[in-house]
């Protein structure tokens, strides 16, 4: 049954609630986002007091969002509060307002609880499994170590882009001086977290607002084919002169940066000046960057609930399914079409010599491939392709995801271009392209009938000869399969460079296979 | 609850199964669709028999389209056939061999019922209201007037594509003296039906795989914005030059021209002579095509089961509702922002002075603006442009199918741009972009909370002063919505050229608009 959350979190800088349509351990979307810059920092000053003007711009939204929920019928609603109210002297008199008002009993995370969700999230978002996640917002920074997919130790330091704004940059053109007081501040803090140090095979994740903005700006400075930031992977020498770039411009002059939002341009600088310190003391090479964090890692925690860990067990399987239900696409073709490809794929390796990750890659494509038909289904390999670009596989890079998309996009017919989603694909991807491609297609053609009548296939390969015949196993007349897929044999003769043939062959059962 | 059905026509040339996932009279979706090229007529020649080669081709399908069915857990099956068995003295033969393979009971239809469904299915997919709808397939033209959207009297004429190659052009590069001899065949016949011409207000509608290839080879030779055929209109003056360039190429060098289907390379030479001489018979100006024929037609009797006339009452609202319901995306606030919307629309008709027909492209924009919501929501806008495209709305054109589409790309943020789906759109239509999407940005604003608290708003206008004031008339706190709505209404003060002031308003029940 189809439940609905709302998780709310009111940081420093901005408040967002985002509402979830799930059924427990299976699949969720995202149904509404709601995002107010609150500046609930802001003023805070030395007194560590919410101003008034900050307590009515948070109310405000507090009640607007209660309203949304009201509206929308979603009675299941976490509120949480972060560093501002943490640290506010009357922060408790402010929850008292917020719980007044909207009936909610607000969660006031600890640092480490924040630290440990933002972990969650960035985990369940991005398959890390060794590494430091960090979460900068606008009013601190959580840095927690994850070890085998698990969040472990967790310091949370006064490095929001916000909190450094105030206490030593302000919102406009920065000063040399300042920046080094900023510098000489968070290397102070820095110094007694010596574990925060980059180890072979380590990623570092981040996740919030500032990060976002500085993948959305160097995205937009190049030719990057995709809209989304997630997984998104920055360099430590982009970021380091990012930081030393923004601190000496104007606001103005910021706001006019193409990516940035606006509402950032005042803070931004010192956002990027913590990133660059944290790079430097960690010693990473780059930052990952997760589009899920605090508010998912809560949802996550409700939607895998039962389980040790609220920690998805197979990410990127999850993901694939997760997608194909939202679109109510799983079904027996899909699944067969899958089998079949595999099963070229493992049979022709001597053949096509792709490493195994790209199978992974044909497996996502297979499930997903008729995806596009919720759409149109004249042309859904192009919608397939687009709402997996789109609605995104969490656990796959960006990478990957584009070519699961262009496998779907070639999975009927036309074969794959050579400047497709061009600066995200490697020499080799472009070569795995078309065997792939072939594979994918020969397998939907030997599921013409969507019957399963061709149960497997057996391949006979004589690369010295130049030449490969293909069995397909038929429990049946396979007739219709056999006159469909030889016409479309095309791609994978080119792909793999032999003639290739594709003969009828009996199906004996699931032990044929093996006893062979 | 939902139920299947497939429809299967077997034609001169082609054959095809459609699948649809259908509420009896509320919404429908394609779930699958499958081609073969038969050529059942081929060398049928003046004896009228069914050659083995061809009864094998189309048997072969049958049993293809049989299983799927089968493996698709589709029982609901209507098969047709069409001239090439009509005509065939071996016809009840070959029926008897598909009802024995498949147990279905073949359905051979008159040369009035082909022409009335096929007529049905035009009316239905384009809104047709008075003209005439011609579906040229490989055997036969049917010809049926169609008057206040019911199909009257029809014609059935040997002008197949197939058949005329059969008899005149042969199968590549043609003569001149044949094309003469098809003109008189076709003159000839075309004598009788005199009823065929043009009147005031009327259209011709075109449907086939022809009619469909001949537009698709047009829209290739520009840049038009769109992926789809139906509601393309294709002027006479083009069809008619097609005509007399594609008989004097051989085969080969027809199957290099961009967007003409292969299999068609060798018949599209004498399709576009029938069609060039029935627009100069009936004096058209040109043909709208229609992706809906045949096929639909019949599923559309079963669709619309127990009306009077199997024709959609109101298609537009039809198309736009469907679409809605097939992504699960009818809701309060999308009819609510829909309201607010036409609200503005009908009292700033003084300021933006857009003529009617732009209303009910905001009306459908309005229903339609979050459906891009089930791809992924950060970028929903984008996505519900895309499904809209993709998707098609019958009974709107092309054109009005962009400026939807354009509205909901632009109901949250930015602004239109000058160039975008350039050809489509007329210099009025550009002029109106920005103020419909203005007004659909603030109905969506004022409706942020999507709890439907502005009911609705009340506009003083004041031209000369060029000032405007906005009362939002509210049932309840509506401070939210009045303040993000505040922050988005540049749009409209742009696009009306005046001061534009939102104030707090108090809803005094449906009354209080008629009492003022």
């Amino acid at each position: 049954m189809s439940q609905r959350i709302a998780v709310i979190d009111l940081g420093s800088n901005t408040t967002r609630l985002v509402a979830y349509d799930y059924d427990p351990g299976l699949r969720f979307h995202l149904i509404d986002e709601v995002r107010e810059v609150v500046r609930l920092r802001e003023g805070m000053g030395a007194n560590m007091v919410l101003r008034a003007a900050s307590i009515d711009r948070a109310l405000r939204a507090m009640r607007m969002f209660h309203m949304l929920c009201q509206a929308s019928g979603i009675d299941d609603v976490v509120m949480t509060a972060t560093s501002a109210v943490r640290d506010a002297r009357n922060g408790d008199s402010f929850l008292a307002r917020v719980r007044g008002e909207t009936g909610w009993e607000p969660w006031l995370l600890s640092g480490e609880e924040e630290g440990y969700y933002g972990a969650l999230g960035a985990i369940n978002g991005t398959g890390l499994r060794n590494g430091f996640v960090v979460d900068l917002g606008g009013g601190s920074a959580q840095i927690v170590e994850v070890r085998d997919r698990c969040p472990q130790r967790c310091v949370s330091l006064p490095f929001g882009a916000l909190r450094l704004s105030d206490m030593f940059l302000g919102y406009d053109r920065g000063r040399a001086a300042d920046v080094e007081a900023l510098r000489a501040f968070m290397a102070k803090h820095l110094a007694g977290v010596d574990w925060f140090k980059a180890r072979p095979g380590d990623t570092l994740v981040a996740i919030g607002g500032t990060i976002r903005n500085l993948a959305k700006m160097d995205q937009m400075s190049g030719s990057y084919p995709l809209e989304g930031v997630h997984g998104y992977w920055l360099g430590a020498d982009v970021v380091a002169q990012m930081a030393d770039r923004l601190w000496r411009m104007t606001t103005k002059e910021r706001s006019r940066l193409p990516g940035l939002d606006d509402q950032r341009a005042d803070i931004i600088q010192s956002g990027a000046l913590a990133y660059a310190q944290l790079l430097a003391h960690s010693g990473f090479d780059g930052i990952t960057v997760s589009q899920q964090g605090l508010r998912e890692g809560i949802f996550y925690k409700r939607f895998l609930a039962g389980r040790p860990q609220p920690i998805i067990e197979n990410l990127r399987e999850f993901s694939v399914y997760n997608l194909a239900r939202n679109f109510g696409c799983v079904n027996p073709h899909s699944q067969h079409v899958t089998k079949l490809a595999l099963s070229l794929f493992d049979q022709l390796q001597p053949a096509h010599r792709l490493p195994a990750s790209y199978r992974e890659l044909l497996w996502a494509a297979g499930i997903l491939h008729d995806i596009g038909i919720s759409i149109d289904f004249y042309y859904h390999h192009f919608h397939s392709a687009y709402i997996i670009i789109n609605s995104g596989l969490p656990g796959y890079s960006p990478r990957e995801l584009a070519l699961i998309a262009l496998l779907t996009r070639y999975h009927r017919k036309h074969n794959p271009k050579a400047g497709e989603m061009a600066p995200l694909l490697t020499a080799a991807d472009r070569d795995a392209l078309t065997p792939l491609a072939a594979m994918l297609r020969l397998a939907e053609y030997l599921e013409r009938g969507r019957s399963q009548v061709v149960r497997d296939v057996r391949c006979h390969l004589d690369q010295a000869g130049g030449w490969l015949q293909i069995e397909a196993l038929a429990a049946g007349d396979a007739s219709v399969e056999l006159w469909d897929a030889n016409r479309n044999l095309d791609l994978l003769k080119t792909a793999l460079g032999l003639e290739v043939e594709l003969v009828a062959g009996v199906w004996m059962g699931e032990g044929e296979r093996v006893a062979r």
